[in-house]
């Protein structure tokens, strides 16, 4: 069983690390970060960046690949022929084809969402529309192969999913305990409709920063 | 407003980018990961490396530390003289210490801990007290200015306790909205008392694939 982990130049750190942490604990499973070339690249604040121990080419179909977003680096993955072609790629053959938040505008742009119901972080809506996606205002979307997460965070919860279609719920329920995953956030303004318009415009504000 | 997040060789992933997702939105942050020495540091799963683009002696005083757990790797990291004088150097003027995970074995190994609530992932319980620390049953613990969260993924919840702090409570709800933290998990095995004596066994041996 392998698993790729695309990353790219500007990508949400949490984004892939979310699902990584609880995927890297399917049994004998093959972990793939993979770059569009060898080397390092930055996460989106720049504040530190991740070493890319396979190439593109070198993981040619995986049998699960994770793509997550990020701002400005999306949108530049998203308009790349290399970086797409590899994704149509991989999802001729791959058991699932994933995303997280921004990472869904990838998957459309390779053209894997027309027509197809799919979420995305809640400030992109639109940007995933526009690629012919069903925007569906679910914390995760399966639809056959193509499994989408919502904003950052939610990758977390895609991943225990396709941990129980990997290797059954039992294991999933064990990597759920292993990391400790029994939320308990302080507050309840993880989606629009708990936040209240205060604190979307903030929410908001926020997201320009790295746009 | 500096804060720095500890990476050591052998850390645990998700215990650092989740802390780090939400701390990178304190406004007007300057957020600082520091290593021993200038370089890569592998994940505990050895899957990728992380970049540190400071050494300890170039970030002495935080205003905020962060300590990831981990592994095999953390044994040795909360046995480092050189790390555990940071720890106490940047302690002396810290507003906030803290640790994620078996993070808080370093922070004990530093003397911190000594007579002190905190918390740890529920399976090294016994590690900490070891340390001198009193084991608190929570998924934050907070004491003054030492924050200990439980396992991996409690980092998120702290960081948001933290935030709250740092920048108000509405800059702490809008980082929420930000990174769409309306948890979702599928099944309800997050803790052992929730998950059962059959789940706990099965995570008590995936957590020893990397001990």
């Amino acid at each position: 069983m392998q698993i790729a982990f695309l990353i790219y130049e500007g990508l949400t750190a949490l984004d892939i690390i979310g699902p990584y942490e609880v995927l890297c604990r399917v049994p004998e499973v093959d972990v793939r970060f993979v770059a569009k070339r060898l080397g390092e690249v930055s996460v989106d604040t720049r504040a530190f960046s991740i070493r890319a121990p396979h190439a593109l080419a070198d993981v040619p179909s995986p049998d699960v690949f994770v793509i997550p977003g990020g701002m400005a680096g999306t949108f530049a993955a998203a308009g790349d022929e290399e970086i797409l072609s590899w994704v149509r790629a991989a999802h001729a053959h791959s058991r699932f084809s994933t995303s997280v938040c921004t990472g869904s505008l990838i998957l459309g742009a390779a053209g894997l969402l027309k027509g197809v119901d799919a979420t995305t972080h809640w400030a992109a809506r639109a940007l995933l529309e526009s690629n012919g996606a069903i925007y569906t205002k679910e914390r995760v979307v399966r639809r056959e192969r193509i499994v989408t997460a919502a904003g950052v965070s939610s990758g977390i919860d895609m991943a225990l999913l396709l941990m129980a279609e990997l290797a059954g719920e039992d294991i999933a329920r064990a990597t759920q305990l292993a990391i400790e995953y029994d939320p308990q956030p302080p507050f309840d303004s993880g989606s629009p409709s708990k936040a209240g318009t205060k604190i979307v415009q903030l929410a908001l504000a926020e997201l320009q920063r790295w746009a």
